[in-house]
């Protein structure tokens, strides 16, 4: 058995970061930028009114000066004159400053008559242009990696960056294993239960950028191992759920070894989640997750998540986490870390009653997972502890 | 003028819930629970072992008992004899206990010869059963509404819910107006800058749950605008960005008009985001967006993120705030809500210098907003504000 960390760090020496592809802008928004892009002008490209109002040559003004309107300047549409003493623009928010023009007076500040306009008192004094390149500059990066989000979108959208250079998504297989599981919507024998692991991990490999390959349930039997691992080749990762301990035999790591499997570790020191088995098949790494439903999922946040990290190129480690008080007390931890199903609630963390790896209902309503270290003692209500927020 | 809180609460009042679909488990994370659903089996379906071990059919036992292995059950393979006194079954994980089975003793603790089992000194106390449906019985119901997510999907395959009534995706149509705008991708003029705000919503809205229908570019003109406007027919939710003051004239709201706007507000208190605008055309929903890039995605976060969680059936209200203490001190604010673009950092929120409504470089970096009363008065660093994280 190794520690957690020990398994995380073997974990990330699975894999490394995949291939770099073009993607339509409209379809970058949560995916990982994989190189630094430059910004193709200067935004805004021009000096440009902040607001609507009237642009002016001078700086220093008074209430009472009369200014004689000489054309407009709208967004789109620059004036083309210059503008001298004494003279104005109609200006609106977003246009072009015109040749000559040193101040915007918002048009709540002028008194207007025909083509002339008259300041009014105690006008707002601010200049209301906004400089070119007061965003960014031509040659200005959007620094790789990042993971984008609309923001972004609309950031690089504005550099004129049409094409993104993104992470593609790294390819998962997923295989339950198990005579007792039938899929979703079949009808289970007495004996049988239906696999959730495989869908609900599904999900969270997608949501963390992964493209997903289910495969079929595959019996405890080599051939239907066989057969589905077969199914798995061509992808980044090959996750197993189940069949670390079929009976006597390690089915799983055995139908694996035939194919090539370089096992890396197959016990980590924790709750839930002992069994977890990693290595590689050729170029391939491979992730072993328990059976229990509450395993899985727990160890696919744990392990699989940093790792999908790092196949996209971004920076890979434990889950963060925060420190908060603990609602009520917790009695002392065996020896191995354990990860307790929580809530956070109003600033303060309450693990559920029930911490059996089986329990579904537990896990879809936590929010929240506490960690204990080995051997840590029993904690009062109130004490602080680390906690990783789902 | 209105209050935010005004302008929301008229926003909310232009839609409601859309229609229900059913679709596969696989498809559904992410998606919004619109019935409850109900769990069709117990889960386990049958008292199963917690442990791989020895199911025997006493509970009082002491060191150096010893039993005769009769059988095995695993997961799948139920054991079809009874166990008697004397007797034991090897069991594994997840397998159905035999009947008789009142204990499991894991496997840790017991020396086996040929086909008896005698106990170890100190076994472990526990009887290591999950008890027919501890984690949920027939009839157990997922509630609605709900965002479903990974742990959630999982369940709902436990539960051997096939196809899941969600909350079909509300259609969002998306226009950005103005003669200075070329897309993402083209060449623009001197005068012109790129289309940045909708796909940047667009990322935005998909993100919460809607389809989006991105349209054309409008021109500054009757014919542009009529064009699009016929082209977000059927929508639940059209949105409009910039247009609002283009010349003297709000051209948006003049064209709207003329295919049946019903204008509810078209001014907001706040910065940024003052020229926002809220109707209904028919069926459809109307929102019109400021053009300043920060403005329109600010005012999407506050404003139409809560209106899709109302079509989708969620219960809908401002954006969730929590207290944090400012890291640096504030000046005085204006007489307008303002929402400061803004960074959490070892738990204290730090707003940018700079906070012009055209600044995307400072809205990709920030993570959440500060929100400012009207009149709040200057404050120093360490006082709690409001912040809303993005």
């Amino acid at each position: 058995m190794i520690s957690v960390a020990d398994a995380l760090a073997a974990v990330l020496k699975l894999g490394s970061p995949v291939d770099v592809e073009l993607v339509p802008l409209i379809d970058a928004d949560g995916r990982v930028l994989a190189q630094d892009v430059a910004a193709t002008r200067d935004q805004p490209p021009f000096s440009a009114s902040a607001m609507d109002g009237y642009a002016i040559s001078t700086v220093d003004v008074a209430a009472g000066d009369t200014f004689t309107v000489i054309g407009e300047a709208a967004a789109g549409h620059r004036f083309d004159g210059k503008i001298d003493d004494g003279q104005a623009v109609r200006i609106f928010t977003g246009a072009p400053l015109p040749v000559g023009a040193q101040r915007v007076i918002i048009q709540e500040d002028v008194t207007r008559a025909g083509s002339s306009i008259t300041l009014r008192e105690n006008i707002d004094k601010g200049h209301h242009i906004r400089p070119s390149g007061g965003d960014f500059k031509v040659g200005d990066l959007l620094t790789a990696p990042r993971r984008l989000g609309p923001s972004d979108v609309a950031l690089l959208a504005s550099m004129n960056v049409a094409l993104v250079p993104v992470r593609r998504r790294p390819v998962v297989a997923i295989i339950a294993t198990g005579d007792e599981l039938v899929s979703p919507g079949e009808t289970p024998r007495d004996d049988q239960i239906i696999a959730s692991n495989s869908l609900g991990l599904a999900a969270m490999f997608r949501r963390a950028g992964a493209q997903t390959r289910l495969l079929p349930i595959a019996k405890d039997t080599a051939s239907s191992l066989e057969m589905d691992l077969s199914l798995a080749e061509g992808a980044d990762l090959l996750v197993t759920i189940g069949g670390a301990s079929v009976g006597d035999r390690d089915i799983v790591a055995e139908v694996a070894g035939t194919m090539g499997l370089e096992r890396d570790f197959y016990k980590v020191a924790m709750r839930p989640g002992k069994p977890l088995m990693a290595g590689r098949i050729g170029k391939m790494a491979m992730i072993g997750l328990p059976g229990n439903p509450v395993s899985s999922m727990v160890c696919g946040e744990l392990f699989i998540r940093p790792l999908l990290d790092h196949f996209l190129g971004l920076p890979a480690g434990p889950r963060a986490r925060i420190s908060l008080p603990l609602a009520q007390p917790l009695d002392a931890n065996s020896q191995r870390e354990h990860y307790m199903r929580a809530n956070i609630e109003d600033g303060a963390v309450r693990a559920f009653d029930r911490q059996d790896s089986s329990l579904l209902t537990v896990l879809a309503q936590a929010n929240a997972l506490i960690v204990r270290p080995p051997n840590d003692p029993a904690r009062a209500a109130g004490e602080r502890t680390e906690v990783i927020a789902l």
